[in-house]
């Protein structure tokens, strides 16, 4: 088969955690229409576990990812990667720093998940599941506002199973303990008024599905995966209009 | 945390099909003794799946894979991979025309999966299940003949069997159907006395396990990922002494 010119190479900038990389690269492979090899999109992984702690930078003083995410970025753009997407919620919070450092556009899961959620559910109240980090920086409060979402966040005693069961996952514990503790804070959100939720942070798809919870979930990672494919196979608008803000 | 020097990073030629990379990749992951993130190694995936169709050049004067395995070998190399696995058992046909213009060893799938039956099973028969451009090479037979195993390969009805389940798992099809026909494969080789079984083909353990079949089943996806994981953290053997012949 003759590869059509106009595709593009994916570039995933991964391994934060390394499970929610194999969960992505799985699901481009389920979001493109294909039914040979030859008709799959071309991907470069770079699965990088030694990137420091996201939410330890964050929240505590840890040691910054930044340096680990730049040299990725680059690796993916020296291979010959088009445009690049990030598994990982927390690691957002980073992205406007390499940016203008990388010479290829990275395309924001935070923003492409709160298109498809206003898309589906204008007006709406939205229930982030995530990680502390990712809620202490606003990352998805500030996405859904720009578009017209209000949203909520559980209350510390929640946010804690959901931090307990994003440890298990990266531990490679998928099991009923992992879902019952963010299933529990899930519920809570929705006692609370939250008409959907996002399960943003790409552990979390691994524990946590449609089945576990009473209103509509949106998977980022699932939202991250078709974005992708449609960049790559040419059929959405130019990856930068929806990239990272530099 | 400070990465170990010594640790090396894993290149993974892939892509052919898709969803046995991410087999692969997640088996790497799996294997890794690691309670967080920072404890998995570093893994580096090029999936080009435009390689084209390995047993249609075998067996039917297919566009020859080579050129783009070796560029994806190349670009593995140049992004920082230490070493190389190829989770495609027909691929590994072509492996030796491109091992001398790669930098980094290549290790072979076919012989880690020879050395672990015969470690576990000396002097028995092994039954192949593979693509027919896998059993036509003899790449199997070969390997298993030099560390003194015997095999077995389908008949004609059994192969076709094979080839129609392995279409399916690259289209996405990874259901009942699917095990079925590899199943009765399988009993096929166990009834003229096949001893153990391989399942050479890395989109087969998407549909086949021990809970299928009546005798010992070994993976060389598991196998290729468990000396990935030894190479990769410094305990095995130098990849070079495994590695493909040049």
């Amino acid at each position: 088969m003759v590869k059509v010119e106009k595709q593009k190479v994916v570039g995933v900038l991964g391994g934060m955690g390394p499970l929610a990389t194999v969960d992505l690269y799985r699901k481009i492979i389920e979001e493109t229409p294909a039914t040979y090899d030859q008709e799959h999109v071309h991907v470069i992984i770079e699965s990088n576990p030694a990137v420091p702690d996201r939410t330890a930078a964050l929240l505590a003083g840890g040691e910054d990812p930044t340096p680990l995410l730049l040299s990725g970025a680059q690796r993916l753009a020296a291979a010959g990667a088009d445009f690049i997407v990030v598994p990982c919620n927390t690691a957002h919070a980073f992205l406007p720093r390499i940016a203008s450092d990388v010479d290829i556009p990275l395309i924001s899961m935070i923003d492409e998940t709160a298109k498809a959620v206003v898309a589906e559910l204008p007006g709406s109240v939205v229930g982030i599941l995530a990680t502390a980090g990712t809620i202490w920086t606003r990352l998805y409060q500030d996405a859904f506002e720009r578009v017209g979402l209000s949203s909520l966040v559980p209350d510390e005693a929640g946010q804690a199973r959901v931090t307990e069961a994003i440890a298990g996952v990266k531990a490679g514990q998928t099991g009923p303990e992992q879902t019952a503790l963010v299933q529990a804070t899930a519920a809570e959100l929705v006692e609370r008024g939250a008409q959907s939720l996002i399960v943003a942070c790409t552990e979390l798809p691994l524990i946590l599905t449609q089945a576990h919870v009473t209103v509509p979930l949106f998977d980022p990672t699932r939202i991250l995966a078709r974005a992708a494919v449609a960049n790559a196979l040419g059929s959405a608008e130019p990856a930068r209009e929806g990239a990272v803000r530099r």
